[in-house]
């Protein structure tokens, strides 16, 4: 582990594979040298035989950072604590959840259900895909005010559109939130390129099928690392 | 089976309870002939072991209309396909996602996945927290307009906001939309009463915890289908 490293590795099994967690773990163990953490998104939750399987790759990543469960939750408090509760017995650290479903009854308990038990609460301000211009764009500030009343850690924005990041940073730093992350998703794969979002404002770049489907992932991560250091010495001075 | 109910069963499991599935195959040998459906959250599917275990729960629920996966999906298409293959595949035939991710590289894959699949898109237009007024309320129409143009066979608004379902039924009514159907989860347990949704314009109640944390949930379905005919009657003529 690294604990500078601004690589978050998206930890998404193609469908061909049958042995979901094992793929997993042979990712995990190519790549954990260069890494601040992973995440785990529904198509390897749903997949992995229960909680109990997942709890193996939990215990192979323990001592890293950021342990995130990638849920996108967006459902009444109830409901999101209920399913966090499992993950979080199994080592989940972090869980992602959007702000768009508000602060009272949605993020507010969420929220506050995390601060309990010493995790973190990660708001999706805005999304990678095109469509993300619909909505989440037009309300960034609104969006953003929610997840921080409801004690967010960090904030997540597109790689794939540097000014929503750049817009952000702007915003958190304005308003005297500068302890608060940025992780930009949609690196790669998606059409941002490594060490953009970064030269942009964001904190960690979260990085998937660039990794996870290239033939050599302990290449391209440490290649990623490469570049990640030269645009921190630049940025930072 | 009733095809004539309008109520679904979201079977969401009690903390306490260890063997999840078990828990909801009882709750359905209660309920399954005064019901139009049911509705598995992530409490459920997070604490079953793999799709291999709930696949009993689909298959004893294969002659009913409606088997819904509420994930209440809000990621990148790739992603949201991704995850409801495998759910397709034991034989979930509606799924419910946000209208709040926007139409292109979120909605409008996922719709024609799910058109290909003989599978429904059930979009969510507003929902039960207080929170929801935070941003649904405010743009009703444009999330609904997303919802319909990416394919979708119904859409969820809140029984606890009874104006919202009546806006929203005036709204898909006045655009000639009038073969969508209007699903309202928050019946009961968040203070909706059972025949209110119905009586403002939803098609089928939604209805989880008021009926599967009663001590005798066959009971509570019976009286609601009562309750619910006679509102039809009243409303219909």
């Amino acid at each position: 582990m690294k604990s500078s490293s601004r690589i978050i590795v998206a930890l998404d099994p193609p469908e061909e594979v049958d042995d979901v967690v094992s793929w997993a773990l042979n990712i995990v163990d190519n790549t954990i040298d260069y890494v601040v953490g992973y995440e785990v998104g529904l198509p390897l939750l749903i997949r992995a035989n229960g909680v109990k399987e997942l709890s193996v790759l939990l215990d192979r990543i323990s001592d890293l950072e950021l342990r995130i469960a990638d849920l996108k939750l967006a459902d009444i408090s109830d409901m999101m604590v209920l399913a966090i509760k499992p993950l979080i017995e199994i080592g989940f650290n972090a869980f992602t959840a959007h702000a768009f479903i508000g602060y009272s009854g949605a993020l507010k308990e969420l929220g506050s259900f995390l601060q309990k038990n010493d995790s973190k609460l990660i708001c999706i301000i805005s999304m990678s895909q095109p469509g993300g211009v619909d909505f989440f764009d037009k309300y960034l500030d609104r969006l953003t005010n929610i997840a921080i009343k409801a004690g967010a850690w960090g904030l997540v924005a597109p790689a794939t559109r540097p000014w929503v990041i750049r817009k952000l940073r702007k915003l958190i730093d304005y308003m005297g939130w500068r302890h608060i992350k940025i992780l930009a998703p949609g690196v790669g794969y998606q059409g941002g390129r490594p060490g953009q979002a970064l030269e942009n404002g964001a904190d960690y770049e979260i990085i998937g099928r660039y990794i996870t489907r290239s033939s050599n992932p302990q290449n391209v991560v440490k290649e990623i690392a490469r570049i990640h250091e030269e645009v921190i010495r630049r940025v930072e001075g």
